[in-house]
């Protein structure tokens, strides 16, 4: 659980209003700084003393309560299905709610909301901060629906961040167990008291942030799926996003026919109680579009997507996250949950990229942003998957025509499929591409792509891979202050100061014992 | 030095006239079969016997003969000096040259100035056939300079390969040793007789042709650097280069100053006798070029680029690669030594890109280019090495209109310079785009750059990351067959043919692994 990076200190910035943004500062030897944006939460403070059980400090508290906009109420009493079919009697007791869960008395409370009556919350203030920028610009392209903060009432742990093409380019590390790779494990040794599958997973997302993960997804499917995400929620420092179909298929013992929309918004209002701060929800995959992937080389391969269309065609009827999305996106408004409208019909390989399925689903997710943006809603639209790197910039280019320029959030794309075992490269080529062109977040693939369930290593590779993407595309944005990390990390290897070096690296532990593997004597280092 | 690849077989192509050109053949569980570029020689060929004494069979030695072009002679007399100023007295015999070297009896004998005259060479013909293009189109490019096939006469152990925008991305990998990591190195224990540095290059030679080197770099100074070299090209299926001036420099002491235009020549012809193919010459770093680096943030990070501007400060004098440039072209063409024409002002981080001393040598390259051209030698040019992605297209398309399409050979280039440790990624994602915007040789970067030397871990790495961005290149490009290998993976994968996926990976061993940690029964990959 120890998050601390190696040489660098935690420092605040301070805001008129007393907020503290939390960044990442590193010491040069030369007697300058290097401040640098901050995903790891307070784990990373020295003076924060870590205590899963109590779980992080609710920053937002006050400021949710200070708008008098939400009431608590007493909420769906949690059922033992919440935690899954793998689960049978609960394996351990669920962990006693802190508080109560809370919503909207009235109107929209999202920032969205807020944005467009002209509002600057404190979220916004903090992000402002974060990212170098004005107040008034973050609370404009929030209004415009060009950027999201995700901040769902009910995750007031979370440091507010911000999705938008002219922010930083944002990653998202997906997490989560399985019923193959988790269940049969025993209790860890440190917790006895918590099945090692819950450890694991905020324990994966604790490292994913403290390697610069900007969200995290919880894509849970094996045992405790409730109980592993309120664990995760009450420990993350950064907005957690899920999949509720996928919970939902669980209660149904994964048969996709057996799905029903009530069991659906009841998954969504269990998740919207609990803290999720934004769900994909497939609800552009249409009837009519699923003969369209019947040509594909390789179908349909979004999971969301492929359940989404079993259920279509076993009842042929449209879409049920379709014909109810106007209720959904009143749910949605009550707890501000970002909308992350999937693309279940992304294509999953280099030969189906940008196919007539895939562009008629981004369609329908322009019709839908739209609507949700009639609720105050914030959304984002989620992205491929396998693409050519000539095949790329269409998707940008269209996603911002059809969407009214809502974040775009992508899966890599994957610019080659002859590299399993390697796609969080073949990925990150596409990744850094995209971001360039416009992608708000680019969601991470790991090593084990395709091919097993990441572990730990694999989760730091896929997201170093990522930040490099990431950070790339910021450069090439031309993004005030991107370039200032390059600059001081230059001039620490133009002037031989490797201590500078390593410390500026994005990951000063590698670098440092590479360089050691071959000229392990110090004064090799200082010379 | 076993480098057979898992699953995988040698095949041959055979020409009517009866050339064998190798394929890695993988045969599918379904019945089918994927043929895929080789570039691993026979070693990989189970009927060869292995003996690096005897070197590699001289494939190209009755070719060369027939032409009738080229004579044996004496060559010039190895010297003490040629091993480097580390070397001491000669630490083994110099291996007896199996053969005395040839050079032209008249004209140029490079396959420039053949297919110019419209001749077909075998090497042209061997191309065709491993390239799956037409011979004559094989002949056209080498004759427009858009393309080059690196055939030194002395070195008749090479496969024919082509470099050119209009075949398959080239990777190459540099290898060779340092007085730094190799001095202190006893001999290997498999071969007490060799000391270990040389076997230790000749095994990453092997190792990286393994991976799919399409040619690799010689860069030794450490000690030995004659010796190393000859045992390299004697068992190198793929063509060798070197950067010449790096063992001048070992010859005079390590002083650039001290360096001459005649050290140079005898430099390059006891290169060219050996069978070096191509050589990497900073001819275009002018003297009045050198104040232009003043302002850069990292100065001259080439190291021939540096020797260079030394010399020509020290001296107050035009480079003498520069003024000497004719007399070097026809020594280029009486071996067929291909010109890479030497980038040694590029940008050494991202703040430096596309700067006024990188374009004016860009400018200089190309007046070199035309120069080379009137004399029938085959020229590359190299170009950068730390450039963020909105300003790498630029290179291209000023390289193409500047050096009239000669073939571009990058390093990397980096987008970003936060990740040392990582530069193989930070790379792989330069590489890429400029291998879509049409590079045609790109060298590899490995974990190690900026930081050590590498290992056999990272060179092969390195080519993974590098053979990924020159297959993401050729299906960006649309060039035919690339995406065959990509449909046969995603076939398999669609299909569940986990040991189909296996094999078809750019790295079998590294795919079935990462599938085998998590899953490991044997019906998982086959159900």
């Amino acid at each position: 659980m120890d998050g601390s990076v190696s040489h660098a200190r935690k420092t605040y910035l301070t805001s008129d209003s007393g907020l503290k943004v939390p960044m990442r500062a590193i010491s040069l030897t030369n007697g300058g700084s290097v401040r640098l944006y901050d995903t790891s939460g307070p784990y990373t403070d020295p003076s924060y003393e870590v205590d899963v059980e109590r779980g992080l400090p609710a920053l937002r508290s006050a400021w949710i309560a200070r708008r008098g906009d939400t009431a608590a109420y007493e909420g769906r009493a949690v059922r033992p299905e919440d935690d899954g079919r793998a689960a049978g009697p609960a394996r351990m007791p669920s962990r006693a709610p802190a508080r109560s869960p809370r919503r909207a008395t009235g109107g929209a409370v999202t920032q969205r909301a807020y944005a467009r009556r002209g509002e600057i919350t404190a979220e916004m203030e903090f992000v402002a901060l974060r990212e170098g920028v004005e107040a008034s610009f973050v609370r404009d392209e929030i209004a415009a629906g060009r950027a999201v903060l995700p901040a769902n009432v009910n995750h007031p742990e979370t440091e507010p961040m911000i999705i938008g093409r002219n922010f930083l380019v944002k990653v998202n590390a997906n997490i989560g167990n399985s019923a193959v790779g988790s269940s049969s494990r025993p209790a860890g040794p440190d917790r006895p008291d918590l099945p090692a599958s819950i450890a694991d997973e905020v324990e994966k997302m604790t490292w994913a942030t403290r390697w610069g993960a900007d969200t995290i997804m919880d894509l849970s499917t094996g045992p405790d799926i409730h109980t592993t995400r309120e664990w995760i929620l009450r420990n993350s420092p950064v907005p957690v996003g899920t999949v509720p179909i996928y919970q939902a298929l669980e209660k149904v013992g994964g048969d996709p026919a057996e799905l029903t929309y009530e069991l659906f918004r009841d998954t969504v209002i269990e998740q919207a109680e609990q803290g999720v701060d934004y769900m994909t929800v497939h609800a552009a995959v249409l009837l009519s579009y699923v003969p369209l992937t019947t040509r594909r080389r390789t179908g349909i391969v979004s999971r969301g997507g492929s359940i989404m269309a079993a259920w279509c065609l076993a009842h042929h009827r449209e879409n049920f996250l379709y014909t109810n999305f106007r209720e959904l996106c009143e749910i949605f408004a009550a707890y501000d949950i970002t909308w992350s409208l999937g693309d279940g019909l992304r294509p999953g390989s280099i030969s189906d990229a940008n196919d007539e399925a895939q562009f008629a689903e981004l369609r329908t997710q322009g019709e839908l942003t739209k609507i949700a943006a009639s609720y105050d809603n914030q959304v984002m639209n989620e992205g491929p998957g396998h693409v050519p790197m000539h095949k790329i910039k269409a998707n940008v280019d269209l996603q911002r025509e059809l969407c009214d320029d809502a974040p775009f959030y992508t899966l890599g794309p994957l610019t080659t499929d002859i590299a399993p075992g390697y796609d969080h490269i073949t990925s990150a080529v596409g990744a850094a591409m995209i971001g360039w062109y416009g992608t708000a977040m680019l969601c991470y693939v790991t090593p084990k792509e395709h091919l097993g369930l990441p572990d730990r290593d694999d989760v730091k590779a896929g997201l170093i891979a990522y930040k490099i993407a990431a950070h790339a595309a910021d450069l090439a944005k031309g993004h005030p202050g991107a370039q200032a990390w390059d600059d001081a990390l230059s001039d620490a290897r133009f002037e031989f100061r490797w201590e500078d070096q390593f410390n500026l690296a994005l990951d000063p532990d590698t670098a440092r014992a590479f360089h050691d593997e071959t000229l392990p004597a110090a004064p090799a280092k200082t010379a």
